[in-house]
């Protein structure tokens, strides 16, 4: 290399201020640090920033003729971030973001707008933190066809899940935990409503189908409902809950979800444990991979930023999905294919209750593979039910969930959980 | 790319076959298969090569006017998969080789001729199978300090120790059943060794650690000395036996051993059942990351064949070892840091025996964390015990056993195990 690739940076939050230490340090060689841009100048981040320039606006960066890429390390889907990215790739400058929720939202805009210019868009700590799984999907498995790609995509909600389960924590208890910790944030509805994890599933889905990333076409259910009762039911039958994030080709066409589902509990899944992130990867000729690390945090996102830049420096600039994004397919909406299902139902304590329940999952085509039924706590009304069902097509569940619905034997939603299938 | 990447593939077993068939069906886009060179050119592989040019040499691909880069699927650390190797970079071709033997023979004399001739080597097969860890490492953590790389680098040794644990079969009749399998050779001493095993860390070494690879500075144990009776001991102390590889950081040094190691169930490398291959990597800034898949195989292999096929197709060649050879240092041996052992006697069945033996730990500085004795079965002469140490110093532990191989009231060696830390 002849010259070396300066670097803009836009954000100095604990990722950006992890990477600006990481690139003056040397770590990478051939990359320097032209220009910063944050917020605050004055704030102290533990990084000495004084042999660098410092713009008023992130858009400067796009414009300045020492900055050859550009960091994005802004966040949110609006501008200034989404500004900065594109006048950064209209201007043939490559941008390195971590930005999974603006890539979501804009990723076919970007895509065009980025091959159109001959820029690249590296996001490798858009998804997973510190996983490399943007590289495996896209250079590892280059010579394969892919057919699953499943995992925890979310931190926040491991967390929550796993404290539940190792301390028998209640759901609220465990979230007001990850927050003083900083594994949530103070509002963490996007964590745990599993939009987050979405988000990220359609950028992977995106990857490995070459279909155009979309989250509306995702079916999206999250954590709220879950209690420590279904932890410890789980339990019982050998699982843990975790949230899933799942894109997978089926015979009826490309499965999209994002669900807290039942995981045995010698599964690898099951094994990962708090903020960690995983993903398993099925595909041919290479088999089963699953990749483990952290998905969030300082360090394991200027990782992967880090590991963008190094490419970029060595001028590996990839398409945004491994090929031409005019090529890519747009996707529909397909529900999983027959597959068992945890049910959780809050039984009025009368005789003829179970009957009901059993006769009308029985009428619409749901068989029954174990059941556990708990003795009434003082003072509740309603007994806990909870079935595990044999395999069943999405309209025959929906069906009994319908007829459920209605009946006034049962209090409440019954929560119906997919059982994840190794 | 204006022109296909044209290959010339040597060697067509069950790997080669798998590449030649996934290149002719277009994977890879801009990758053609000009020539192939085997043995046996009548055999059926279960793929069509009638549009495939044949040589008579492997060297004839190195020649060729119409091969722009060679597979070297050969095996073998000797000629023709040296020689071919040493004619394609020195004729500016480059090699993408499965080869860990030759590899770890030949490293700095290959990463030279390739940096002289601007060639590239890729070698993301012979480490680990289908597991992308040659990428990851050089790639992914590129902005990383390693601190250390261990894993589970053999899938016989893992099969074999794994199958112990599950059904309680001895050493050999565990080995039996992978030759039956196809998970072991025939003559499976290169596995069992733990020689396989070293040649693959000494390339991860080699790469986390800027060092020349050499087997000859790693403490090699194989797995043959390891009974069923140790195996559940293991289970005992919440625990399983592993192969691991591990090349660390330590303030004495770089550590670098294959042992089989005690490590404890809730482990990650624990939860690596049969011919599986894994990966545990620690650096800075990025934390710790797991990688886990096929270790070996016609599928997993030819999956980092064709991933690194697919990089040189874009023109993504890498030096060997992600940096200057000439720059990369001699490593040293140095011997593990104080840490815990398992250690299994025969004890002779008379007063004073345990008295002894604990004894003659203490006069070494051997402190004893756990003990358990079984009784004697009929017709043995000899009572098993095993102690769990706390951490003691490798000089310390070498006296204890030698005092210990002079005593007459052992019978046959000390087996010491480390126990694996997490």
């Amino acid at each position: 290399m002849s010259r070396a690739l300066r670097i803009g940076l836009a954000g100095l939050g604990t990722v950006g201020s992890q990477v600006a230490e990481s690139v003056l340090s040397g770590v990478i060689p051939g990359v320097s640090l032209s220009a910063v841009c944050a917020r605050d100048k004055t704030r102290d981040r533990g990084v000495d920033l004084s042999t660098v320039r410092w713009v008023d606006h992130p858009n400067d960066l796009a414009e300045a003729g020492d900055v050859d890429i550009i960091v994005e390390l802004i966040g949110g889907t609006g501008d200034p971030a989404a500004a900065l990215i594109d006048a950064a790739l209209a201007a043939g400058k490559s941008v390195v973001t971590a930005n999974k929720a603006l890539l979501a939202a804009r990723a076919m805009h970007l895509a065009v707008i980025s091959e159109a210019s001959g820029a690249s868009l590296a996001y490798e700590a858009a998804v997973a933190g510190g996983i490399p799984v943007i590289k495996t999907l896209r250079e590892a498995l280059a010579g394969n066809k892919i057919t699953r790609v499943c995992g925890i995509l979310n931190g926040t909600c491991n967390y929550i899940l796993s404290q539940m389960e190792s301390t028998g924590l209640s759901f609220d208890a465990a979230l007001r935990d990850a927050q003083a910790l900083g594994f949530a944030e103070a509002e963490p509805e996007l964590d745990i409503s599993g939009m987050d994890a979405a988000q990220k599933l359609s950028l992977l889905a995106g990857l490995a189908f070459n279909i155009q990333p979309d989250t509306s076409l995702i079916s999206v259910t999250g954590i709220e409902a879950i209690t420590d009762q279904d932890i410890s039911y789980a339990g019982e039958f050998n699982s843990v809950i975790r949230l899933i994030g799942l894109a997978a080709e089926t015979p009826e066409g490309l499965v999209q979800c994002v669900s807290p589902m039942l995981v045995r509990r010698d599964h690898m899944l099951a094994q990962v444990k708090n903020e960690l992130n995983a993903v398993m990867l099925e595909a041919q000729p290479v088999g089963q991979l699953f990749l483990q690390g952290p998905g969030a945090g300082g360090g394991a996102t200027a990782s992967a930023v880090l590991s963008d830049i190094a490419d970029l420096a060595q001028g590996f600039g990839r398409p945004i999905f491994g090929m031409d994004a005019l090529q890519m397919e747009a996707a529909s909406v397909c529900a999983l294919p027959p597959q068992a299902w945890y049910l959780r139902l809050a039984l009025a304590d009368e005789p003829g209750s179970m009957a009901t329940v059993t006769q009308l999952l029985a009428q619409n085509g749901v068989s029954i593979e174990e059941v556990v039924q708990r003795s009434r706590n003082a003072g509740d009304t309603h007994l806990p039910v909870v079935f595990i069902t044999h395999k069943v097509a999405p309209a025959n569940l929906q069906a009994a969930l319908d007829s459920l619905a209605q009946q006034d034997r049962i209090s409440d939603q019954v929560l119906a959980l997919p059982v994840f299938e190794a």
